[in-house]
């Protein structure tokens, strides 16, 4: 049996994968069939597209110039075949991201018109839309991982496979960085800007198509929140499988260290094709309800299918590490939702403390942020013990493994928020009946959750991911010499020491990153409304184009510094400290980054949701005292939440992957 | 020449430590002389002086309470003599905290009388009240420290008398971070609950006499800054030499292992006499220059003494060790007058964010804060590295010792600050004339910088002394079985994030500590607002004695459950997790509370100067929309910098202290 499974392992991985994708274009077919709705729509929808495009297309080309001297230097120092996976990875994990925006602006415009209809079309549509993103980066990525391992294993001796594959995920982590930071740092800076000047200076509402910035700031939602995270989860499926894989072969698992991960991906991706069946709006209308029922569907159905499997292969201990990855992924998702849905207590007692004033309002939120990391820590710090008193360290891969497994219906859920966001805009800009814009406002609300949910997950998976790198970094080293990464050894403290303060100086250059940017398209919609006379009546356009190029412009040069940081720095303390150093600086990096990333994902979203709860009508509703210093701590935690917190993620895993793939020139 | 020093090493230390209390007393006996001024200063002053006194007073009694508590299990579980240290050390800690206060509500009415002399003569009154806290601190900690030690070995073994000094450490650790956090959340509390109703609601200006809650605010200066900063240096200056003592000890230096860290603190403890006397302002009137003469005064005398002495017992590379510990003081000085003083780019551009509102300049402070965390870590590493590679594990510990043993001087420097700052307050509240106000706020601005100065600096000492710790909680551990702390361990590694989050959950308790409290005391004022008519017409005095009692009873309510968490989680872990974890533990603590703690005493001190900057002129000006930001931003920055920040300190050494106290256990 485990012999017949095995001949066919790496066919049914594949036939997994292309199924997903298969179904994916099968619902981009299905979707593209629904009509775009009025003249005005579409070409407030072209707008969009033409923005999100030109701006992926330059992104793209810097990113391009980057990796092409990097491609060098890694052909050069570590081979050919580390710089082909290399260039599979930062190929494939671009096209994620275009795949995110893509769907994204197609799929906006339509379901503000289906929004007409009534939520539940609306529902199904945009549900729609995030599921072929879902599917495509969980499809692509082991298709990416798969046929790589395939091609590399044939021609190559089992070392050099092992580190084309580390290649791969260095290609797909790198790329990601970028995504997430460029993307990151364009959406808040279009969004503060375009606010700063239209809501408080000329006083018109958001999303009026008066003002100039209001393009840009559609085009965000899309580079940042579809296409930032599609690449962000690509890059982690890929590095945590891979880790998996070499983690395995390091501690003598033979094929099998190969086989499983891939396998377990598989399976896992077949099980949430159905699972997004499960997602259907109940009678009671409940939203969040009907993503939970898919993403309940989807854990359940593996952990039966995995069962046999897992058995078969490594036996029951290992099924046990499985549902210690499932569980810390649904206890990431309920953690999150504690800190910030409006059901719970910290976003009331937030709204409370916006009654009296901003400072009070940022006091409790940074409190809130700060506070929350605890219990997901603790969630995170359990998962790995337990794994590991069942499995040894291998365990703590595979749960990690099993939690990643999931992302395609996680990115489903996250996907589907950004859609309705970018529908509600249309429909504002459009100025469809208010009927309409509350079925785009109660999806762009459960938005707001899910995104945030998505964020922890994704940054408690990167820290597993950077856990199992980490400790086949420890592996690799420890082949030719024993090597300890004693606590006692000044070395790796501080190794710690500097790997601690990278997620605070890149958290802090994305924050002032996007201050600058901001300011910069703000200088632009002031100029217009001065310049174009006719905007504030309505009988001129204003130049949408120029804002939007502005804004590319400002985050491409933003970007480069921060995102080379988790590349040089390692390569210079590996190179003046040595090896122990560098074990350090990635322990540093993952304990701190951590806590950064969480706190500042899980803080914005508690701010922006103190605001909604607040325009709900409670405490003097919109307009009073409590909103506008609840406003303040809304636009403090969007780059928080949308620009430094999020780029984290990849930014610990690219250090970490450098740290492996500079390992053999150290030992 | 050694044995003839040796054996009158101890007469020579306790001699230097009563020079210095005697000294710190002459001074005194001069502050006392000068005259309080008008009936009304008098009045001012001793209804601060009464209110720090009580709440002094009840916050030791129920610390009290918790202490007698600890010495009953610590005599039960660790022998009489560690408790015996533990209540040396909590009494003296005390002391220190109360000398702080009493010195300080002293003098502070006579700075604000003899600022009608002009500056120069305010400005010697208020640095002769910060210099007789620093040398009373400094003083009294070596006496404390020598006399446990030779108490104990003369009646005990070596063993017995190592625990007796860690005993030591620990009651003033605990005490220590009562005093912080209680001190810390009173001060911010008044100030934040008083400026709310005061300057918001009713408009009239900070240190109005209509204000009920004016008292309070002037009584938290004393108890926070004052005593707070007190008891804090105390007890990492008793600390750090009994590490040091112990690390030489574990580490086989014999007797020289107790003479040496004394015999510096000795030395330093005279020059820094000698350095008070170079305080002198300069004829550029620059006030900060006359207190870094000071500084250089006392680095450079203690270097040409330690010299010899440092030659003759442990030789020349050990001198060099104690050469990097003056380096990394002197080092934090610089760095955080770079990222807090007006003069440099830092402040400027954070008062440029003011200009677009609050939420950009809350942005620019975060950013800041996270940033300036970089550079002051590197120092630290660097300074660890240099001491490690010059003399091993023992020059870290002479480095930090040497660091700490210019304690006296840097407590002079900082303790005048808030002398300045009540004094300020007192010309207010009296109507003293325009000029004296002059006078005492070009005090009180300098006082704001070297306050943040003091923090950077006893956040760093902190740092290495529980590094310090941390390395003879191995070398303990090490003894019975050998210990590495490996990184790969999964025990250190969750051990690492739990303490990691530590500091995390402490600093949120903190801030929503404040919060509060400061709404308990806010409406306390808005009631005696509404029920005491005259209030506002200046006929009826405000029941200033009634917000006192309750922000004491809120801050020390408050106090508790963060204060125990660094003595309960310790224990905890130690006994689930076993030894591993809690080395994890310590070094997670240490690395998290250096960022956190550094982050927010700088940003908050940065936040507070750019208001400044502000006020002065610049962009707008007093009562424009960039003050109102700068004003929310400073309001942010006050419970970061004065109580979440600082009391991180304490916290990460009891942490460490409990972890060697329960060695024994675990070996």
């Amino acid at each position: 049996m485990v012999q017949l499974l095995s001949q066919y392992t790496f066919h049914i991985v594949i036939a997994a994968a292309i199924a997903a994708i298969l179904y994916a274009l099968y619902l981009v077919t299905q979707i593209v069939k629904q009509p775009r709705g009025t003249d005005a729509m579409i070409a407030i929808a072209d707008a969009i597209h033409e923005g999100a495009v030109a701006y992926l297309r330059r992104q793209y080309s810097v990113v391009a110039g980057i990796a092409v001297v990097l491609f060098a230097i890694i052909t050069w120092l570590l081979g050919m075949h580390v710089a082909a996976g290399f260039l599979v990875g930062a190929v494939t994990s671009a096209i994620a991201g275009i795949v995110g925006m893509y769907v994204s602006v197609n799929a906006n415009v339509r379901v503000a018109e289906s929004a007409n209809k009534g939520l539940s079309a609306a529902f199904k549509l945009s549900f729609q839309g995030g599921a072929v993103t879902g599917l495509l980066v969980a499809g692509l990525a082991l298709l990416a991982t798969v046929t790589t391992f395939l091609v590399a294993r044939q021609n190559l001796s089992l070392p050099q496979t092992l580190t084309t594959l580390i290649g791969l995920g260095f290609g797909g982590s790198l790329i990601s960085v970028f995504a997430r930071l460029g993307g990151g740092i364009f959406t808040k800076a279009a969004d503060v800007g375009t606010d700063m000047v239209g809501k408080i200076e000329q006083g018109i509402p958001e999303d009026d198509p008066r003002n100039p910035g209001v393009i840009a700031d559609q085009v965000g939602d899309n580079v940042g929140d579809c296409a930032g995270m599609a690449a962000d989860l690509f890059e982690t499926y890929i590095v945590t499988t891979v880790a998996a894989m070499l983690l395995g072969t390091l501690t003598g698992k033979g094929e099998v260290a190969f086989i499983f991960p891939l396998l377990l991906g598989a399976v896992a991706l077949v099980a949430t094709i159905i699972g997004t069946l499960f997602v259907k709006l109940p009678r009671s209308g409940s939203i969040m309800g009907a993503l939970y029922r898919g993403l309940a569907a989807t854990v359940v159905m593996s952990a039966v299918l995995l069962y046999p499997i897992t058995q078969l292969y490594l036996g029951m201990s290992q099924f046990f590490a499985i549902v210690i990855g499932f569980g810390v992924a649904l206890a990431m998702v309920g953690l999150t939702e504690f800190f910030t849905s409006k059901k719970f207590s910290s976003i009331k007692n937030l709204a409370i403390a916006s009654q009296t004033g901003h400072a009070t309002n940022i006091i409790a939120g940074l409190a809130l942020s700060l506070r929350s990391t605890f219990p997901a820590i603790l969630v995170i710090g359990v998962g790995i013990l337990l794994a590991y008193q069942v499995g040894g360290l291998y365990a703590v891969a595979i749960a990690a493994t099993a939690m990643l497994s999931l992302t395609g219906i996680v990115v489903a859920i996250d996907a589907f928020g950004p859609i309705t966001d970018n529908a509600g805009g249309i429909a504002e800009m459009a100025n469809l009946p208010e009927k309409t814009r509350k079925v785009t406002d109660a999806l762009d609300a459960v938005g707001n959750t899910t995104k945030a949910v998505t964020k922890a997950y994704a940054i408690a998976s990167a820290g597993l991911a950077a856990l199992v790198l980490f400790a086949s970094y420890t592996q690799e080293l420890g082949e030719s010499s024993p090597i300890s990464f004693s606590l006692a050894d000044p070395s790796v403290l501080v190794g710690l020491f500097i790997g601690g303060a990278l997620p605070y100086l890149f958290a802090s250059m994305a924050l002032e990153s996007v201050g600058r940017a901001a300011v910069t398209v703000a200088n632009e919609i002031r100029r217009q409304f001065k310049e174009i006379k006719g905007i504030m009546k309505g009988t001129e356009r204003p130049d949408y184009k120029r804002c939007v190029d502005l804004v590319t412009q400002a985050a491409l040069k933003e970007m480069i510094v921060p995102a080379l940081l988790p590349v040089l720095v390692p390569i210079i303390v590996a190179f003046t400290l040595g090896a122990q150093a560098l074990g350090g600086l990635l322990i540093g990096t993952i304990v701190t980054g951590l806590f950064v990333a969480l706190s500042m994902t899980t803080g914005g979203a508690a701010w922006d949701n103190a605001k909604k709860y607040i325009e709900e009508g409670h405490f003097g509703g919109k307009g009073s005292f409590a909103h506008q210093a609840a406003v303040t701590g809304d636009t403090v935690g969007d780059p928080y939440k949308d620009t430094a917190g999020p780029a984290i993620n990849p930014m610990i895993k690219v250090a970490n992957i450098v740290a492996l793939l500079i390992a053999p020139l150290l030992a």
